[in-house]
């Protein structure tokens, strides 16, 4: 069971609030060699995670039309700043300051070590866990990004992107991993299927119900026109990143790698996290190929993305076989999802809805598989409780930045383009996009 | 010695087939500690090889045509993840599992650690270890996916991964890395020249043979039309990320770093291979110039892949000059190989051939020049078995694929180009790609 | 103050001119562990500050036209190779042996660790440090690249890069990381602000001033023709690319993380690295907004590189909100700086003085805010010296330059596009560039 808190542990260790040193005794590693390496898996992790903002950049500008593209890659690496700025402002404490069992952290900025700082016992860098906390968040916000990308103004999406990664995400972080009342009542997400992935899911889900669908997507009768995006290599290069940061994600939310016993266990998580993965492709090219008679190249990657979302609240447990089969069945949701949202007519630029909302629902659901200390009413309980806050949260300040602000450029604008009317530079001047 | 059949050594010791411990007696760092780091060892080392399939696909997507990129990329991401299925099914096992001085290993997939399993004799998580053998795998089959690019059919070529990454692969493999015959014989491939560039090569060679070459690339009297590449900067992004992995590739292929003679030893290895790489983009940058006139961006590119694989057989024994010295000629050969194949009227989109066949056997060749207790004529055996076993059995898989699916697509459906065909999605679908 | 030289004490080190081991006593962590972590700091960062010459290439090929691309790819490919290359033949060698208080170490190639070899003393692998330090001359040369794109022949830039990483950045770099006279002054840079940073921009401002304009760039009457990038994607993966290697870049030059005080150091100077370039794009979207009212995603790209080149000088002492002041007028310089260079017709393709450059000045002179060891007037002799030194000596190579091979392309040439000239294969053969 500490196994699957260890996250809201380690961190409430960080803040001192607990008694018991975070290392390990009689383990024949000496207590200084594991702080160095818990902070080392967090230095790693973290900049392995951090990185997978590039990914959502790239996967983001792959699967939105070229006239869009300046304005993708903008938004991604501003939120990834804000991101960082507001996890130092409110986000870190609100999340793990003083729960205690309860809904929310304490308010006030955080500071972390002193220079050659020694405080042994909280077992690793209280800096390296805030790096590797922080850049989280970012990723949480990065897909609310694809999905609501084409038509949002820029500057109330990052208003936007200020609420979430300061407020909403930290204070639904803080009740599993702060130590809140759902860690106390055994909800299990290892590394946030949950609480990252269908919380960002969830944020783009009212986003796009708010915003309403592109210009020309929606016909009369049902009718859906695809609007291709301008570049697959870009995006399959981005699903390839947030890949390779996966084993930064999953991984370094063991928190611990000092003993051998961790170090194992971070092992595992990174050749389950890479199962997962191929599952969700494998999934997504054979039913492509069922349904479409060709194999459709965004779902082999949303099928990864997906396959990489199941595995997340749950990548130590399993065994290969179990990550494969939970990550195939990411890629299958990815396959059928995407097309009920067009039949529902919300529009999700680059399927985070289905990839981020759905497989992380599905991911932890079905953590008691293959975890005993879990039950699946707990996991239910777990789920709905950040779908109804996060949800009607986020509808809340889409609503009141509609007021504010307005949140979708006109008619005109969006035929022209945001890269021209928001940004002022063309992402491929030369190519003669059409508009 | 010991030191060059370490490999194949480390994971026998996994399989519990050695009584010896993998961990260093007497060297002043506790077992536990030296258990952590070989494991992390093969954590970092293999999610850098990881991103070399990402580095693979966007070398490829750039030097294809516009009309094959969305293919290419498709073909990546799944035989990624077709490799690492099948290495789990059948391909460990038959490469590490009782080979015994002999020729394959055993049947059935495989199991790794229990969590938080405390096997300190191993030396390191078997976990870690199959994760860093199974990345390397993936990349054999990339090799081939880049000759063959623009006129296979999707289908065919995943089928041919399944066995080449289950079955022909591995078991090859086992003649040297699972500590058979080859292995006994004295034969050294310290990271793969051979049994992964070579071994790649010579299915990509098979391939390119029963394939035929596109259509238009070669006219009557010896004629030669470019079918040059759609994107430069995604194949240089992609030679990059190539050069990224290969620290890992080469690097974590020391197989333990807990004392301070590994740790030293992997230091040597890093800066090895990023010298011999430099050597051959050196290489090709002069070469070109006196042969063209004109510096040929895709031969520099390709004369770093092609120094990086000379270095791969023996990237540790070499003194940096050496290292350079290697590396160059690899950019040389190249340089030749590339135009000398177009004589031979055999069609490799990407130069794979020249860069992993051709400098793979430079690479290991060369490997007495700088290590002892190697030998020139066992280094030719090696070479020589690898290559009839890979192009007879590549050879027959290719011919019964294409009686049974049909290799190739149409004359009108490669001129229409395989993204419109078989993925369904162009690539770049704005920027009006002459077809 | 120890820890502020320790870049140089550490090489020095490596040179056994230090009699003091370099590992710590009595920190609870065995000296052979401390050996292992310390290697491996240098390997990790190593591998990440290589990743930054991808960066440095997708930066530059984003920010150039069309036309231009491949031969920014093939610069960058080369230079890197060229650059490890010098620094293994004179480079390493002028700047760390036998410095002893002066202005330039001795000549002659480095040799490194014998296999396996065993001195502890030195506290890390040699080879290791080498291949760290060789990374970071690499980026000098890149910052080059930039500037004098789109109208630089190919052949006097590497000469150039010979020079400048084999004898110019290694002579100037001794003064300081070499244990010579300004490291005996007290002037402080811990990561390379001006040693890396202003030495590149300083190299570029030279040569952007000596080769003139590009061709219809500025008009008469002070206008500015803008010469769009030719894809904002590639500029972004460029900025990422670069924001990871700088984890890198800036936390292994800590130069040591084998006890608990060294790893929270480098823990500490990851989040602020980080928390710079947050600040510096936020300045930028907040400062292009106002001025422009539209937000400019060069300049927040441009903003997060300012932002990095700013903390580097000191990124262990800030807070983080000094961190994200001194990050956020890096972005304010760069907003300011473009549009003045602009006015001085000094045409900066990319913006590389700017970010380097003028980036590199402030966060060199803002040290002694947050470093008590520190004093404003010697930071400013430091940068004084960097400064007229570079700037007189790269002068002057590029004057025998231009006398010995021409510099520039002729306007015909130029107006075609460097890649049908000098490369002789374009970077987008199908996309029907503009030229």
């Amino acid at each position: 069971m500490t196994k699957f808190v260890a996250k809201g542990a380690a961190s409430l260790a960080a803040l001192s609030l607990m008694a018991v040193p975070a290392f390990a005794q009689d383990s024949g590693v000496p207590a200084e060699t594991q702080y160095i390496f818990n902070t080392l898996l967090f230095l790693v992790g973290g900049f392995l995670v951090m990185f997978m903002a590039a990914g959502f950049a790239m996967l983001e500008a792959g699967l939105v039309r070229g006239k869009n593209v300046s304005m993708q890659c903008l938004k991604n690496i501003a939120l990834y700043s804000i991101a960082g700025i507001m996890f130092w402002v409110t986000g870190y404490n609100l999340m793990y300051a003083g729960v205690d069992g309860g809904f929310i952290g304490s308010f006030g900025p955080y500071s972390f070590d002193a220079v050659g700082g020694n405080a042994l016992d909280t077992g690793y860098s209280t800096a390296s866990d805030w790096f590797f906390q922080m850049v989280f968040v970012a990723a949480t916000a990065s897909i609310v990004s694809g999905t609501v990308a084409e038509r949002i103004k820029l500057w109330p999406f990052l208003a936007f992107t200020v609420i979430l990664t300061g407020i909403l995400y930290p204070i639904s972080g803080s009740w599993q991993w702060g130590g809140g009342w759902l860690s106390e009542m055994g909800f299990s997400d290892f590394a946030g299927s949950t609480i990252v992935h269908s919380v960002g899911g969830w944020a783009a889900l009212s986003g796009a119900l708010i915003l309403g669908a592109r210009k020309g997507k929606y016909g009369p009768n049902g009718a859906v026109t695809p609007l291709p995006g301008s570049s697959m290599p870009l995006a399959t290069l981005g699903t390839f990143i947030l890949w390779l940061g996966w084993f930064g994600f999953n991984g370094a939310s063991q928190l611990a790698m000092g003993t051998i016993g961790d170090v194992t266990d971070v092992s595992r998580i990174f050749a389950n996290t890479n199962m997962a993965a191929a599952g969700g492709v494998v999934a997504a090219l054979i039913l492509t190929q069922i349904f479409y008679k060709k194999v459709d190249v965004t779902m082999a990657l949303n099928g990864a993305l997906a396959g990489l979302v199941s595995i997340t609240a749950e990548p130590l447990a399993p065994s290969i076989a179990q990550s494969i089969f939970i990550g195939a069945i990411g890629g299958v949701i990815v396959v059928f999802a995407v097309p009920l949202l067009d039949k529902l007519k919300i529009d999700d630029v680059v399927g985070a809805i289905p990839v981020h909302l759905c497989a992380g629902i599905w991911g932890t659901l079905i953590v008691p598989l293959s975890n005993d200390g879990t039950a699946y009413g707990t996991q239910l309980i777990g789920i709905a409780a950040y779908g109804v806050f996060t949800f009607v949260a986020t509808a809340i300040v889409w609503f009141i930045l509609k007021a504010l602000m307005g949140l979708r450029v006109t008619e005109e604008e969006e035929a022209l383009g945001l890269d021209k009317v928001e940004v002022g530079v063309e992402a491929y001047p030369e190519f003669g996009v059409s508009s």
